[in-house]
């Protein structure tokens, strides 16, 4: 699978490794804001002397008419900014599908998002961890089968991240609480990132919870979605959906006792 | 629906307790060794004065002739003895369905159970709480959507439990693990009882955790394992499965993005 | 060391049940508010059938003249209410020792206490599990070990407590916190009682927690406090403080590498 | 504090970071094996453009006579390899203080390390993070309070580690615990490290818990130690004893109720 990556910040880095890592994939090429080392490699920069992979083209280069036909991939995955779906739209008429972690689109963005997902497949979430979608699902289903239970969202972040988290948010609407009242955050230290989900009933406490070592995790999740939607016909996914459909193959007749 | 308890120990106190705090429960008739207030009633034991359930019975009278025809009950729920189903077996008969929570059976009375299940609906869970059956099918399902994670269990309980917890070994045997090296087994003090299923990622951990309040929480699971079977066809179920159909159920298409 | 309890409510049972069998302890007399199974023994009540333990006093028997000399004890322990303080005043002239666990008095029992405080060792303390004691303690001298970290704390306990943990207020008050922004209260289900307080910094994070297993733990805070104040002066005392001095007293210059 | 710094593997980096972050240190030097970019600087290399701290030189550079003089600074911290003492034992005849957190030395480097500390203070530490010895010294409290106690120590870290971690044997060794029986090791994916020790008592349970988000901790810890040695007589110290010390120190009389 070929990949091209937008964005090589902080997150996009960790990402690129991540893509450079895995053997199923090639990191054709990054597009970033810097003109540094420029058409030089992600992987030598990433400490892979050997890979030759990642190639690095500006912004400018990657919006000149041809540069998607030029330099083909079967998956873009943006972890840009909220304007670097602009640079990519062509590239859907390509056929090239799409894997958006933007969090903060505007309706513009999010238009776009939806026009182009009437041509290639799109998938956009902004929490693209494995480990928080297998949250939000396994919780809804835990849910409906003990809908007595009380449930509370207790999320643990590093102390400069002032607002609640996004991935809290989205628990709390799929399970109907209100945020306000049922997420709990906490805020010390460096904590890269831990979301637990806490279900009482009188005589029992199950928790699921869910600890980011590192923000690589984005990147396996991001490369698990892409694997998942790169024969996927045209049509906006999630990756909430992504888990579902992963719960529903997994739980087979055969299992059963 | 109107039950029927074989044992008034510790354990069957509780569950006795649950069933009878159960709006949509009737405990009809406790059957215990004791011949203390027979006749009297569990409920006027446990404290709920006006409630008028849960007469109690000797072994002797249980086993008499025309007991079940006499006393009916939709389900009997077993947390006595191992030898106890010898007492009930009849019972079968007359259609009631039986829920039994004995763990140590020997193979004559396994031999039994099947044999009672060709008549009625039987369902054999010595780890019947709603959590553990809950931990073991999601953690079978999350095994396989992240098939490269390491796995770890990690059981506490009080000090005097010297052996690995069956739910531990339940959950290990599923998950393919050997008990000898992946089962940690923590002894300290009063602990009830919990569970945690630990699966690590490069990059993140997810922790499904079930920890036991109260033994109570066996009186919660028999009953609702009770209201499942009690219109089920013969045949022999376990709790694991109808969690597994809690789950099949609760995914529906209408839930997907 | 002769113990005389007020209370016999769902706390003051697993207290007196704890006294009986502490090995150092006899439970003399009980004073509760039901005459019921009046001058009968709690040990055979709570299933202890040759113990001879606790009996049983009602309130006006207690505060009858002559009652604490007639059945003197060393030390009074008292689970009641706010105004079983008055019931036993007069103790305090004939040399008995009080420890009280009443979180809710008013101004004039607080004076009152502090009144007896100068006839006979008192000691108050509505936080009296040895747990919640230690996690004070240790929190204070962390905090003053690690000033640059970020503290908070998260109590968690049944659905039906509405407001903030009294342990959790104190904890937060010793080490300077808001409460509002700093205690995070979870209420699912029928957890007994758990706290942690979550220290942050930018590479680590260390987390002291207590959890309540029974209530019983109420009873074994109050052996200990009565052990430590059985043979001190006339004075006012803290289950905090008594903690400090275990501190102090372990922590010997022989210990230093 | 000027400091000189051997070793910039991957967590000599993290700490030389960590080195030139503090407001009260000054990173003078690093000594590294590479002779990559030598007498560039390490804040460089670290991404702090205008810090000018750091020069590197080579183990060459460094055994050459009198470059300690030339370079002089408070303190030395070691995260080299076992034979990185024998480049800087001339460092100490100049007063430089020595903070070591190589873990494996051999017979011979320890008795180097003794001797050194007859001229000057050396701190000795392989477990020095801040947080394990607060666990360490905490721990041995709380046992001294509550020798009745049943204690557990659990540990998590990487797939990779499979010996039972270093800080958990000095833990068991100091709670007198036998580390076959009491020391439960979890090894899965990439997490960095976490130790709990878990007091249980018959009604409640205590646990202290220590994780690490990165190995900058490290870092946190050698400068911490630094700063207590920097004044300090010639002689050996150890991190724990020095988190005692503070722990005595802020136990003090007028906190007390």
């Amino acid at each position: 699978m070929n990949v091209g990556l937008f964005g090589f910040g902080r997150t996009g880095r960790l990402v690129a490794e991540e893509i450079i890592k895995d053997s199923e994939c090639k990191l054709k090429w990054v597009v970033r804001k810097s003109a540094a080392d420029n058409h030089k490699n992600a992987s030598d920069f990433l400490g892979f002397p050997h890979k030759n992979e990642g190639r690095f083209f500006t912004k400018d280069e990657a919006t000149e008419k041809g540069f998607f036909s030029e330099h083909p991939v079967d998956v873009i995955i943006d972890f840009s900014s909220p304007e670097g779906i602009y640079e990519y739209a062509e590239a859907a008429d390509s056929g090239a599908r799409i894997v958006t972690a933007i969090s903060k689109y505007g309706e513009k963005e999010l238009a776009l998002v939806k026009e182009l997902s009437g041509k290639t497949a799109v998938l956009h979430s902004p929490n693209i961890t494995l480990g928080i979608n297998f949250l939000l699902v396994v919780s809804q289903i835990l849910k409906d089968i003990v809908p007595q239970a009380d449930i509370e969202i207790v999320e643990e972040h590093f102390r400069e991240k002032r607002e609640k988290s996004g991935s809290a948010m989205k628990i709390a609407s799929k399970l109907g609480l209100d945020p306000l009242e049922h997420i709990n955050s906490i805020r010390v230290g460096g904590i890269v990132g831990k979301h637990e989900v806490v279900f009482g009933l009188p005589n029992q406490v199950i928790r699921i919870t869910h600890e980011t070592i590192s923000r690589a995790a984005f990147g396996t999740g991001a490369i698990f979605a892409a694997k998942k939607i790169v024969t996927a016909p045209p049509g906006l996914y999630g990756m909430e959906q992504i888990m579902y459909e992963e719960f529903v193959k997994n739980i087979s007749v055969e299992r059963l006792v």
